[in-house]
Order: structure tokens, then C-alpha cells, then sequence
């Protein structure tokens, strides 16, 4: 017997499931700092990678790439997007991505004075901890010539696909092809110094226990 | 003496190159299997992870997710990011990521019969070189239910951040703090079994080659 399409959409749906809580969207926003920032520019999508950082209530982001679009005070959606492995399944229909991704919508608002360097600070901790602390801050100069923009997470929302293949108890298990998962993960390495830097000055502690 | 604005603009900039050449382009759609879509729904900007392919002349993905707002034949952008190193300079402003991304814009055409299986075919053979001739093969009824996209790689862009950070030869360089590159890479592990598995069919050598 074959399986219906629905019968096999409800499989699938099973592997890919939508979050709504609070603690699945703040688990996939820790995963990662770089964001896809989707914006309307002259009536087409434009999507770019940028840096994020994130609070209870906002996610903060770098806006330099996109100040154009954002400028005239528009809704946006913020991706975040982790590929945890590659499922193989039985049928070229069932292969499929196991992943964890959270979409952000809402009308960012573009930071300015002591509201900006709060949200460049959150942006620069969730990347790199203690950087904030260590590295020089910026002169008012330099924080002039960044945009950061504050995104409520009221309206977000998770998806996350996990686990084996779908069809290990459907027909196609009696074809006697190998089916699972190739693991894929983000890894850390230990710290890279710049070239030029001076022998004698080492990593504090705070970067190297940013390697994986 | 603090370099101005522009002059640190200028030094980004050599850390950050835009590339028009096809290879570039080739190398970074090589490098991975999952897309940010970009679609214009309803007015707002939606931003879908999706998996695709490409060959000489296009980029092929999987519709789906946003089928309805691609039904009305719009202009897409198509984002692929990599992610390759957390760069911590002297100074905050200095900050940023090390990536390698493309952009492609264009009108998608949805495809049909033997060009979406060709397509499909692509797609397949990008994530995972060996499994259109190993698993069963979509029958009608599974290519009738899956959606894919071919979009022109006419118009796209390339754009590269690497290297140190760029004020190793600054003023922020006499601060004797530490500064450098956390590299970032993905890395794929070896193939899991699905537990449906009977325990005597073993991973194909096509599949074990996944891994890293």
C-alpha cells in the first residue's frame, strides 16, 4: 500500500514542528549572532546576513547594510537559521533538513544616544561576552556612524525539525536502503591572533572560552 | 592622532570585498545547501530557510514554504550566508564577522514535468552527491506535491569579510589589548542510522563521504 500525500505531510509534520513558547525562541536566538534581515527596497525583497544580539523583549540589530530601506520605518522579518543535519531518508521525497529557526516580524526602531549604546553593548556581549568590558568602547564619533535598530519579539515565531527520517515505518523501509541523519554543527576554533599583534600579549580568558 | 571616520570606513572596506567574478559566486553556493528566501507577502518582507542547488546558469529551490506569495510570479532575493569567524578587534566600532555571502535576484519560474524533476535532481544531488541514483525516486504523485524554483544567476553579487581585524596598524594598536579571530566553521559528523535501521545495512560509501 501506498501512502497517501496527506498521510506523508502528517509524517513530515511530526519531524517539523512549530514552537510558540518563549523558551524555544530565546534557545535558537542563543545559538547564534548572525541574523538574515529581510527588508522591502523599490517593491523588491532584499535579504542580508547582519549581526544580532537579544533581551526579553528585543532583538537588536545591525542595520548599516540595510539604514536605506529602514530609514522610512517599515515592517521587517528576522531569520535565524541553524542546519543541524542532513536526513536521508528511503525516498527522495522524505529527504529532508534538520534544523532550528526563529522568525522575527515587527516595525524596528532605530536606537539613538544612551538607547544605542545599550543595544550595541547586547549586540556585542551576546557575541563575544566580556568584549564590552575589554575592548575600547566607542567615542561618540564612532557610535554616530553605527545603526542599531530594536526589533519587539512580541511577534516571533519557531520551527525546528529533528530526529530520523520519516518513512522507517512506511513502505519504503522494505526497499532495504540505508536511511538517518549526517550531524552537522557549528564549531568554535581556539582563537586566531592578529599577525599584528605583539608576542607578549595573550588571549584573556573571556575569548578563549569562546571556542567551541 | 584618531583616524577619522572615513579613513576607518576605508580600512573595513579591505576587509571586506564585494566579488563579481562567477567563480567566487560558484564557491560559496558550493559551500552549503540552505538558502534565505526572500519574498514580498502581503507587502511585509518574509524570510524562509529552504534548501537548493544550482548549475552553470541557475539556482534551483524548494518552494514550498513559499509557494503562495511566489504563485503571483514576484521578484525574490536569494541569500546564502557562511559564516567563518567572530573578529575581536581593540575597539568595539572594530568588531565583526568574518563570512563569505551571495545574493541572487530574480524572477523564479516554477517548473514543471521533467524540468522540476531535472530541478529536483539538482537540488538533490547539491546536499547529497549520490542519492538520486541510491533512494526510490519521486513518483508522480510526490512531484506533483513538491515545488521548485529555477532563478536566473543573471544578477547576483558576492560579498567577502576576512582576515584580521583592520586596526592592528591604528592607534588602538598601543592599547596592548588582545585582537584577533575566532574561526568559525561547520562541520558535518558521521552519518547516524535512522534506529528504524535493521542493524545489517550499512552506510553506503556516497554517504559516509558526507561527513567531514
Amino acid at each position: 500500500m501506498e501512502l497517501s500525500p496527506t498521510e506523508r505531510t502528517r509524517l513530515r509534520r511530526l519531524r517539523e514542528q512549530g514552537r510558540s513558547d518563549r523558551a524555544a525562541l530565546f534557545a535558537v536566538l542563543g545559538a547564534g549572532f548572525v541574523c538574515h534581515l529581510g527588508v522591502v527596497l523599490d517593491g523588491a525583497p532584499m535579504v542580508v546576513p547582519t549581526v544580532y544580539g537579544f533581551d526579553d523583549d528585543f532583538l537588536y540589530f545591525h542595520g548599516s547594510v540595510a539604514s536605506r530601506s529602514l530609514a522610512g520605518g517599515q515592517t521587517v522579518c528576522v531569520t535565524v537559521t541553524h542546519v543541524d543535519g542532513l536526513v536521508l531518508a528511503r525516498s527522495v521525497f522524505e529527504h529532508g533538513v534538520n534544523y532550528r529557526s526563529a522568525m522575527v516580524y515587527g516595525l524596528p526602531r532605530a536606537l539613538d544616544g544612551d538607547d544605542k549604546l545599550a543595544g550595541l553593548r547586547v549586540l556585542s556581549e551576546h557575541a563575544a561576552p566580556g568584549q564590552w568590558d575589554y575592548a575600547r568602547r566607542p567615542s561618540r564619533k564612532e557610535l554616530a556612524a553605527t545603526s542599531i535598530f530594536a526589533l519587539s519579539l512580541d511577534e516571533a515565531s519557531v520551527k525546528i525539525a529533528e530526529g530520523p527520517p520519516g518513512d522507517g515505518d512506511g513502505p519504503d523501509a522494505a526497499l532495504g536502503l540505508w536511511a538517518g541523519v549526517v550531524p552537522i554543527e557549528s564549531v568554535r576554533r581556539p582563537p586566531e591572533p592578529d599577525p599584528a599583534l605583539p608576542g607578549d600579549i595573550t588571549a584573556p580568558a573571556h575569548i578563549t572560552a569562546l571556542a567551541t
